[in-house]
């Protein structure tokens, strides 16, 4: 049996990420999709927000399981016995980052394979910043974000559904 | 008539804004150079300051007009009857984050169109961040901004007026 | 009156080319879509049907004009009193090329203004490269050219227009 | 049961391919590698003798075919029930193509995923062109390209063997 | 005699630094490497600390002195008599960075050379911040920094050191 | 006493070429020009005339020598007792193209360094393959290479004297 882990900070997660991870899951036999506790970044959501979100945005995918992590990449595969990590491609500052990252997790776990899928065009250019700041000045996101995720973001942005209420 | 809109951080206006500026007036009927009120990144100026020195760099340019933005682009792209979104390109990574942010805007606004010009090789090397640089440390950056920026950064980097006076 | 320039080998248009050709010819008083007559690389098809498809697939664009060219393109751009030259980016290769292009023309005369336009999603994905080699081994691409030029690649490729009859 | 497809030129096949390859023979039940008949450059080995240098150098590879494929990928992909076409990449300009291929195939045959994989820092800088301009000028190849590949290129390039021989 | 110099952050020094350090050293009569007192990102360890580091870390090098500078680089290339800048490249985003603060350097001082060389492959993938990560999150970094490097990472965090002791 | 060599095909040699040469002569002992008998592409000129070219084209360069190769980078350096190879870096594909070759010759040839010079920003547009392309279409070439250049190609594209001379 095959396991995958798809590692990402999901601050929040978008549909971008749901597209990933469908098509991850298709590949093998399970997939991990782990939310990182400590982005570099500062985040909008808690830690238990951005799971909680992902969780209700895959609910219905049969092998896909939601769970934190607060360690190396490495050392959470080698806790559930993966073997393979996943991640999207959309651009070149992507490509050399990944290339990076894989490489590093490769000196640490000799055999550890990372494999990388390329976004679908339709995703490609809805990172979760631009999201957020597009949610931040009253933007529509509902066609960027599964419905879990807009309706926190709604919370987060009041004058977001105020503006939109009042027929923008 | 056509109305186009080139928005960004100025923070200070370069040498190489007003050059793209400049060729970007002479594309359209009307240009407005959009300040934004609240970049992500630290500012040195005050959004009144950044305004101010790029009206006092831009004086004399018949159809241009300068104001500050606090909504989405694609907002006040609606708000001033904006067609055009105008950009300079200087590097890959330019290229890409243009790429990114012209897709989405074109998502929010379909027929909005977002037209870069390449910048002059002159200013292509000196970004807002590294004269920022360069006038903290005491250098002449007195090629590489108009006037009323160089009094302000002489203002707030006293040190630099003195090195200088100093006849280094 | 802003006369445009938007060169290419057009070997053969795509609907790629005739999206960004619509854009453009939105955006300037008067656009020539003008049709290189000795590309570097081997071409397919004659000039003459290179000039044929493009005005086949660009009939009823009021202020669009097509025609051939056998000069340097800033020759091109004096003799029919252009000020600007248009251009589609798709990849970080066709920022590069364009640059240097851009920056040449700017150089042999000065004032000529090279503006980009990205690619919409739909079609960054098909330059005529590959639609030649998916044409040349029996796919469809109907979706991918006007229907001028999915004719004429009928009648050069009809092992194609076979298999498709096939039922394939 | 899932059936990878990892399609090339291999001419000739390098210690870089065979790297990817059993790599990716990891990863999925069955993989068919897959030698393109018709490239565009100019081609150093017949399509008998590239065949036969990548099944002599997969010898021993279980779950590993090889076959060469004269159609689009696409209709391999369909003849031979694969899901996932697996390619390494190694540069910039490798995962540009890689996407423009990727999305290209995707959108002739929806639900077909591509998957990459980085290629290990030993082979990163040997690609076939390279280490055939090497054994063309009489250069050491024998830690690029496995021993049947190597073994002809010492018969293609006979000035070779005799310097090697000399004692250089 | 050639004097050239190598600025960073050095925060800390890694074995990527040293190994480029070293193939300089053997490129010029006189080698500084100048430690950047006050680099804009958060740094982890002191000045005093960074320099103390990379003293340490190069040890009996002969024609390598190493140095503290807390001025524009161009000043500091005045006050040693340098010529030649040294810079390592592994990345496309540090060849952009590098092109721009070499361009930048050379107009606020004509004849300044900067040189690049290319990171070996066996340290392109541990920059400092992914060694801080790891260290951070109690991986094991003995092969990617220098010893005194690698005392200092333990002592800042102990967790490291302890989980590693318990057999991990 | 340090050697360089500066390889290239040099069809013909540009002031971009020059400029690089110059710079790089100040920086070793004696540098080589190398130029490369029988490059990939059709190339216009013959080696004997590009060899003329470039001896012509840097006339009192005291520690510059021209020589054509015909083997091997690794072995010319080797013959000449050269440690290091220096190329110029003007984009983004080149920096890849310099990095897999330097690192191929590395591997081959443990110790010999590889340093890249930045291209001039003036010389940055003007490729060699441009120039050609100018030069046949009638352009004005003069600013881009060296006198003993531009006599070469009035003889080869005659057409373009005769323009000139028409008084375009």
């Amino acid at each position: 049996m095959t396991v995958a882990v798809l590692p990402a900070s999901f601050d929040p997660i978008t549909r971008g990420h749901v597209d990933i991870i469908m098509r991850a899951s298709g590949l093998f036999d399970r997939l991990v999709v782990a939310v990182w506790a400590r982005p570099k970044k500062n985040v909008l959501f808690s830690l238990e927000d951005r799971v909680d979100m992902v969780q209700e945005s895959l609910a219905g995918l049969n092998n896909v399981e939601v769970r934190a992590f607060d360690c190396l990449l490495v050392d959470l595969v080698r806790e559930i016995d993966a073997t393979v990590v996943v991640r999207g491609l959309r651009w070149v500052s992507d490509f050399e980052f990944e290339f990076q990252q894989a490489s590093a997790n490769r000196k640490m776990l000799p055999g550890l394979e990372t494999v990388c899928l390329f976004a679908s065009t339709d995703y490609v250019f809805f990172s979760s910043s631009i999201i957020k700041e597009i949610a931040e000045n009253a933007g529509d996101i509902s066609s960027m974000v599964p419905e879990p995720v807009e309706r926190r973001l709604n919370e987060r942005f009041p004058a977001r559904a105020a503006t939109t209420s009042a027929g923008r």
